[in-house]
């Protein structure tokens, strides 16, 4: 039985980008378990840019994570020791918050069973059958809810979230655009996810070629970014359109406020909605989420990409990728091998 | 009968401020009745803040006013002459946008004759049960919707649409601040109608008061002027908080765009909902919210000002009151006498 855990614990807040000294990489002796509690070796550790607001002590949707704490973070892993009735060992678990760390210690409330599906990764279930996936479906279907034959905008569309949300809302009827930085990105989007159309703004002028792709306006702009992008596409939106806000990723590294859109007064007249959400928000109908994206998934209707990098160690360095664009597919961290 | 019109045509559309040259005063004569036509001697002509967007070529929710065009706005009127089967000489009809002018003359299909209520006078039908009373009830609780015990900040709250914004979230049983302009204004807000508390912006840190004011958050923002007091407002909103987006004043006489939200974030972490809104999008409602209004008046339960200024020929100069905030409730032109 292992004795000792690594762990990265927030040493102090970032300014800016996540530099190397903001995070410490310490070990610690692993206590023993309490009743109903189970031994979780980490396999895979969720990086999301959310990392860097849980950083920040900014007003946030959970508390932001302490100085001194272990840092937060999803994954899934295989219980190792169970003082638990209904969990046992060698069970591949989702491990909730598990933190940054090679072992989390949870109570069996805390813990559920992974719902493998035959022939998919395990891997899936940290992205399109994950939390990304659920964050992509409920703010498509819920929110931005387009109809058949709709424009949908999607930002940040080669990410985790985006390239579920823009297909989706495909699976709706809808045609889809999607913003993206780099033309490898751009082709996956085009040729193998069925995208109608791809911007590369690293590039192209966003406004112009949006005024291309979208002739008949933008219905949902399924938004992750903020900024001139997002400005782009509201300068675009039709009546009654949605606006899914689910991340603002151009903004999380600045110190200052993130700005709203540049026109509000077309947020007015259009009669646009906006509305932010958080995934834990919808984790009441995640049955149904898992159902409807599992069921896709099944008929091969859905596709993705996780990016695995190996070794807890590398994961200060690893989650500066969400926002240099630097990964191809889901980011995460392969903490231990799969059992 | 009449055989001539006073008309006010756009000029030229204004540059900040509506001056005195952007409209010109004009005398046309008055064309014959076409079959199923009707000449309307206006009473009563609105003034309204989006008068200003009409006057302007930003993309907006009807076209632009046209240079050379008769200057839109809503009205009552009177019918003095009729080549309609169902409309007869001395009916008071509620005149769609019959325009800045004595006489129009509009078909059948576009006139309806004002319900009436005992005791109510005619201008109410301008305000409260007119279309700054529509905006107010179906912003409120269609968007609002507030809960009893929630807090509700209302502002622009001693303006058409803000007071009886505010008094519909009362009768929804919410708490409800007013931030508005002036000791007199705001001692309208609380002690006749009742607002729990009142903000006067012109004498306050908007701040500081709604942090003393509103100890458990904002619950809903019902937001009519935009600026450094909407980002007030949306600091302290909670979470699932709503903002009905009905007017954005503050900007209406700024020549670039009005800007969204400083702190978008927010928005996204608190999963806000934001919806900008026109009373045009609720005809189809319009009988249900007539009713509730109307209920509410025959109660005694809503109250109201109306601020009618005599004389067509000061309608281009007392428009500008909407912006300086020099007028005591509903802003309309007496254009002449009621029958």
């Amino acid at each position: 039985m292992a004795t000792t855990n690594r762990q990265w614990v927030l040493k102090h807040r970032p300014e800016g980008e996540i530099s190397a000294g903001d995070l410490d990489f310490i070990e610690t002796p692993l206590r023993p378990l309490a009743e109903g509690e189970v031994l979780i070796r980490m396999v895979y550790l969720s990086l999301d840019p959310t990392n860097r607001i849980w950083m920040s002590d900014m007003d946030q949707y959970l508390p932001p994570v302490q100085i001194g704490e272990v840092m937060r973070g999803g994954g899934i892993g295989v219980i190792e020791e169970s003082r638990s009735a209904n969990l046992k060992v060698g069970d591949i678990v989702n491990a909730g918050l598990g933190g940054w760390q090679d072992y989390a210690i949870s109570h069996e409330s805390m813990v559920n069973p992974v719902p493998r599906m035959p022939g998919v990764p395990l891997t899936a279930y940290m992205s399109v059958l994950g939390m990304t996936g659920l964050t992509a479906y409920f703010g498509m279907t819920d929110i931005g809810a387009p109809k058949p034959g709709e424009t949908v905008v999607v930002s940040a569309a080669a990410g985790a979230v985006g390239s579920i949300a823009g297909q989706v809302a495909r699976l709706q009827g809808a045609r889809v655009i999607g913003i993206a930085g780099g033309a490898a990105k751009c082709a996956w989007l085009k040729d193998e996810l069925g995208f109608d159309g791809v911007i590369d703004y690293k590039a192209e002028n966003v406004g112009e070629a949006l005024g291309r792709l979208c002739p008949n306006g933008i219905d949902v702009n399924f938004e992750n970014v903020g900024g001139p992008i997002m400005n782009a596409v509201i300068a675009r939106m039709n009546n009654f359109s949605r606006m899914p806000l689910c991340g603002l990723i151009s903004g999380y590294n600045l110190s200052g406020l993130t700005p709203g859109p540049e026109d509000f007064g077309r947020v007015l007249m259009k009669r646009i909605l906006i509305k932010g959400f958080i995934i834990i928000d919808y984790l009441h109908r995640a049955a149904e989420g898992f159902t409807a994206l599992g069921g896709w998934v099944a008929e091969g209707k859905l596709k993705w990409k996780d990016h695995p990098v190996d070794g807890l160690e590398n994961a200060a360095e690893a989650v500066k990728r969400l926002f240099s664009g630097d990964h191809d597919g889901k980011l995460m961290i392969r903490v231990s091998p799969e059992p």
